[in-house]
């Protein structure tokens, strides 16, 4: 079966298993579903009503207008779902392939950030302290590669840690978390959960040097925030961040055989609640005026990290060569200072301040991530965000 | 740990494993949590606003003093969650060990009520005839058990199949069915999924003489209505039944490997909205004055199966002599005209025309079911629609 002849809207493709549906065609389906192939929780949006999220009559047809390239684009970038955000409105809003605005789609990545979010907010009330070490909150870790490292090392990347991070490679650490998360389907010698594979992780240099794309940081974080909360991350994420930006629907994230939720890539939520946490950066930390995040935790990581610590010749700063990473997000070094968070396969919350405009992207592309879907989405996004500031 | 010690509440029941979720105490949290455990989809309520229940203002305390029992009967039998609804308003709604009224429980076989609604509305819709066999639904089952088992004797259960429903037993067809269907670890030769365990199972007699109870059969009524709608079951159910509700969440149903939604116990919903389909019933289909369900399928539910059909010494009829099951609902033959829908370890609604009253209780007994515990509660559900009845 094509990637093409399979839609999020299907009822079930038969051909997903546990095994494959991380791989096309059979992610399409999978990416909309996840649900359905792993345990979750939910991440509670919370009683009240959804913050409506007004949208500008006509817009899409008038983006169009202005960027021609946009809808070949997005149809040739296997695109589930698209929107952008100006002025806090929506300017545009694409579902492609029967995906739906009440369906949920897997963030991958992009889960990072949001729990980067969260741990800013526990910053800001007092619970985490960032120069503290990680081993601090949570003892299990001593000893581990983690045990010594400071939560804004972790938050920036900067741990040195023996990790495979190869998304194809079977005996990589990454897909061996993939199976402890409950992602594959396990080996005989694998880690009981995500707890004890942590743990087991080792250092491999001096810490806050090099910046190490290393998934299972987050996951480390979000062990400290079920530390200081005394609740899962779930529940936590749902209280310090889901619950405050008005959203529409529950989010959700997997959970493994021991209760660990996958921090690192497992949020599953909505387009349009997506946005609302592009939104939320946008405005500094604030939702309809109150205060979510304190603004100084979003300033810093608008900032973005340093520079010299990520590897130059790395597939990040071929693209965008001031490219930085600073508590859970990707930010340019460009001169519209633009920031974004990412995950494989093509998600986005791509956010632009000089056209106070958030873009949002839900993709299933047939691989991880390369530096010329990086490239090509870098560009495309920056079109459009020159079309927006037009206005 | 004893069963007291553990709460819905929970963060998570470390002590929780897929081959102890469905045993005490673990249960406790378990059947709170089934999507932590099992995969799962969405049943979906709809887009539009809940239908708002009334409550009547200091309902509880009231009926405490009338059934100053209730409270201690309550606590006693590992309630979860109790409510009663009569003229349409809440007078009683407990949540018991942390148990919350936006949280989902777990239905077991009143899962096989929601169906037989379902499977009631095709039939008034004139997509289901309840003559026809099975076989003609879906021809995968012609040569199984059901494949020459007309609709109605799947739905009432006078199916003749050679399957042990025994919930206790490693060996029995039930539990090799949860084995199936997610709920419990695989053997090396079980079937693939459930569409697959369904066309293994074999006759044992002529069909339409003796009621037999069996889980499979309602996840055969779920297959034909897949087959007639062109949707997965838990798609069906969300259009044909819960998006009807006025529900204030969605409901979720598990799903095995296959994609197959365990139509026959998989369903968690929350107090409330089960509440709705106690309501569905007393209003002979409608709700708010629509109509959802035939009124013919209401009141020939409600009129009761063949009681001779029932081994006279069985549980069910050493507590209810003149008992019958229809279209999935249990009937009591009672004085009351009292029907109900029932699930292991005490999930129940139960519907007292005479009070127009309905009354919803989950909970986490430590055993399935037993002939006493199905008495108690029976007494005590009589007690409480007499109590109300003074009205």
């Amino acid at each position: 079966m094509t990637h093409a002849a399979i839609s999020a809207a299907r009822e079930r493709d038969p051909s997903v298993t546990l095994s494959n549906w991380q791989d096309a065609p059979q992610n399409r389906w999978a990416f909309a579903h996840v649900d359905e192939l792993v345990p979750t929780v939910d991440v509670r949006r919370g009683r009240g009503d959804a913050a409506a999220i007004r949208t500008k009559p006509a817009a899409s047809a008038a983006l169009d207008e202005r960027v021609p390239e946009l809808a070949g684009f997005l149809a040739g970038s296997f695109t589930d779902a698209f929107m952008v955000l100006q002025h806090g409105e929506i300017v545009d809003e694409r579902y492609l392939d029967g995906f739906r605005p009440e369906d949920r789609h897997l963030l991958m990545s992009v889960s990072k950030s949001l729990c980067g979010l969260a741990v800013g907010r526990l910053v800001g009330r007092g619970l985490i302290d960032p120069q503290q070490v990680a081993g601090r909150y949570v003892p299990a870790l001593v000893g581990s590669a983690f045990g010594d490292a400071t939560i804004q090392q972790v938050l920036d990347m900067t741990v040195a840690v023996d990790y495979n991070e190869d998304y194809r490679d079977p005996d990589s650490h990454v897909q061996a978390q993939d199976r402890v998360a409950g992602w594959r389907p396990r080996r005989g010698n694998d880690a009981a959960d995500t707890y004890a594979f942590l743990q087991g992780l080792r250092k491999s240099g001096e810490h806050g040097r090099v910046f190490q794309y290393c998934s299972a940081g987050t996951d480390v974080l979000a062990w400290v925030v079920e530390s200081v909360t005394g609740t899962r991350f779930a529940t936590a994420l749902g209280t310090e961040l889901w619950s405050k930006l008005g959203c529409e629907e529950d989010a959700d994230i997997t959970v493994d055989s021991g209760g660990f939720a996958f921090a690192n890539g497992g949020v599953s939520c909505t387009l349009r609640d997506l946005g609302r946490v592009g939104e939320l950066m946008l405005r500094g930390g604030l939702v309809d005026g109150r205060r979510v995040i304190p603004e100084a935790w979003v300033t810093e990581t608008i900032r973005g990290g340093d520079p010299a610590a990520v590897a130059s010749g790395s597939p990040f700063q071929r693209v965008h060569p001031k490219g930085s990473y600073r508590n859970q997000w990707w930010v340019t070094g460009n001169e519209r200072g633009n920031y974004y968070a990412v995950g494989i396969h093509g998600q986005f919350i791509w956010v632009d301040p000089l056209s106070d405009s958030v873009i949002v992207k839900f993709s299933s592309w047939p691989e991880p991530m390369t530096e010329e879907w990086n490239r090509s989405h870098a560009a495309a996004f920056g079109t459009v965000n020159a079309a927006l500031a037009v206005d």
